[in-house]
């Protein structure tokens, strides 16, 4: 293949030529033109999901975890005890991240391809008066499985507690609107459905939690409450940014708005999703999840147990051929996953279908 | 100005074209081709300060603060303490770590135009034999002074004690050479000297203490030991790594042999910093340093006095003719800054002298 070979993953994914394109530029971070830039990210990371101006955007180097962890680290303070509910590896990771916090946490799990049961939730939060949030993960890339966010969010504000959303595979695509969903705060990054590159996050949270949160950081450098006086200040970061990243990520935006948002893009990422199922299930795999919990951004299927079907074999087939899927899994269950996010469109999407059974007939599989 | 402006700053500098260029592809993060570049990009580093295979580089996402902050929250344990040599304001940043992170801290502070001394080091170490850590800033950028690491270095050896260096911004240009300099850790980022983009850090370590590190990390996203025990069991970064700035600086680093590696580049922006001294000085401009602790990395001028040179003015002048130089102080006495480092020659450097004189006969500035 001489041309660039699509991804089809959860992340790092295929970004447009303009994207990347964008990032031919050096700026200096405390200049003028780099501050503008910087404000006007996070001007439209707050319109993408309805926030008026009692929210704010806190943009953070790093990867999305980073974000996440700034996020649980800066809003939950000493005294906090935190509900965190967890039906995959990124729910996990929010524990692994309070235990580094010495945060209380109570842990409400659901199996891998169960979305979190709001009933179940009610009644923890009826139950235990002492806890003060509640973490939840949108879309759990671990199996693709879509988390009822709204009616979470919905529960928890009944409740009077604060919800700290992982909307990493989520934001920019799946609808989030803090009028509808209330959330305290929302951590994602950039380079998932926005189709930035990686090397930035941010957290979308409530000017009055975040006015709280000073001293409650672990970090120095993964202090939200800092990060933001830092930018009140005078605009620029406390430490330096990665510019060519957030040109990246303007040119992002720019081109989520010309698709016509994010619901514009669920669409596309619908139909990116419906081939690669409905390909992959003629062809003989069975994917993981049952649809109406399926989120259009990453598929799982389970492992063939066909003998001739060696995935390591598979991978490379499919490299060879010009695509990049997911190398290894996470569920518990043995299974692969493929990504259908990123600048890609359903006819990429069928000729990868093509590309899979011709490497299926060039492995001698057969699932019948 | 049509073409882009040039960056005269401590980073993020001007990088080349072709640093840039090598940004222009999606790489999956967990595929074989990543990994490679990932650990090619961290072999050439070591290499960088002929560290052998008793030492590891460890890259983390973020800023270079992320890297330090890493570094003295893995390396250091809980019932260690950290003497802390200060003469600037990334001396301070480290005593601010240390505050987030609980760690007995000894300052030994000297005035921001003011070497360490080493005399005064070795007698804080003969006195306290409870000190099992020292930190220092090789080059403080505030001022833009060089600390004598190679004596520090020997004296830290010579006690036994464990020298946790930030070599910000000098990696890739002052000498270091782990067999001359006894180094624990060594702190540095893409952006500087290396002249990659900004977005990733690296903690260079001997592979004896970063074995012993486990447990010490106050935070799972700056832990360096969970971060190189992910690397050693797939090659694979526990979180997203920002692939295009890894990119970038394999690029940066081949430009660096290509250039003649740390001594050649060194040259070159001594030939900048002379330029730019000699040049300032003739235009009536001071330095704020003596000759011989001035490093050729970015110099502090003394802001005039004369009352028609206002700083904003001159600073959006040379922006217009398009230079961007440092728009703040750090230091406690009024000044500006010029960084010398970057994809920048000793001609343009002579042309922005030339600019220079013109914007102060454009201001009507004499000094004289």
């Amino acid at each position: 293949m001489s041309s660039e070979p699509l991804l089809l993953t959860p992340g790092p994914l295929t970004t447009s030529s303009s994207v990347k394109q964008a990032m031919l530029h050096d700026y200096g971070s405390r200049d003028e033109k780099f501050i503008l830039l910087s404000e006007q990210v996070c001007q439209s990371l707050l319109q993408l999901v309805n926030a008026d101006s009692t929210y704010q955007c806190v943009p953070l180097q790093g990867s999305g975890t980073f974000a996440v962890e700034a996020m649980l680290a800066s809003l939950i303070p000493a005294n906090g005890k935190l509900l965190n509910l967890v039906n995959g590896a990124y729910g996990k990771r929010i524990n692994e991240i309070c235990n580094y916090l010495n945060r209380e946490t109570v842990v409400l799990e659901f199996a891998e391809n169960m979305p979190i049961d709001t009933g179940a939730v009610a009644d923890i939060l009826s139950s235990d008066p002492t806890i003060s949030h509640v973490s939840l993960v949108y879309c759990e890339t671990t199996s693709g499985i879509i988390n009822p966010v709204k009616e979470i969010a919905q529960i928890v504000r009944e409740h009077d507690k604060q919800l700290l959303l992982d909307a990493m595979s989520a934001f920019g695509a799946l609808p989030i609107d803090v009028e509808e969903m209330p959330c305290t705060a929302i951590a994602a990054s950039s380079n998932k459905c926005l189709q930035g590159v990686p090397g930035v996050g941010f957290v979308i949270v409530e000017e009055q939690a975040l006015s709280n949160s000073e001293a409650n950081s672990h970090s120095l450098s993964l202090d939200l409450y800092a990060q933001w006086q830092g930018l009140q200040k005078n605009g620029q970061w406390r430490f330096t940014p990665p510019v060519q990243v957030l040109l990246g990520l303007q040119q992002a935006l720019q081109e989520l708005t010309d698709e016509g948002g994010p619901t514009a893009r669920l669409q596309r990422y619908q139909e990116n999703a419906s081939i690669l199922v409905n390909g992959m299930c003629e062809l003989g795999f069975t994917p993981y999840l049952a649809e109406d919990v399926q989120a259009p951004i990453i598929i799982t299927f389970l492992m063939p147990t066909a003998e001739q079907f060696v995935f390591s074999d598979f991978y490379h087939k499919l490299q060879q051929h010009g695509y990049v899927i997911y190398p290894g899994k996470l569920t518990e269950v043995n299974s692969f996953r493929i990504g259908c996010i990123g600048h890609l469109t359903p006819t990429q999407m069928q000729k990868f279908i093509d590309v899979v059974s011709e490497v299926l007939t060039e492995m001698d599989v057969s699932f019948s």
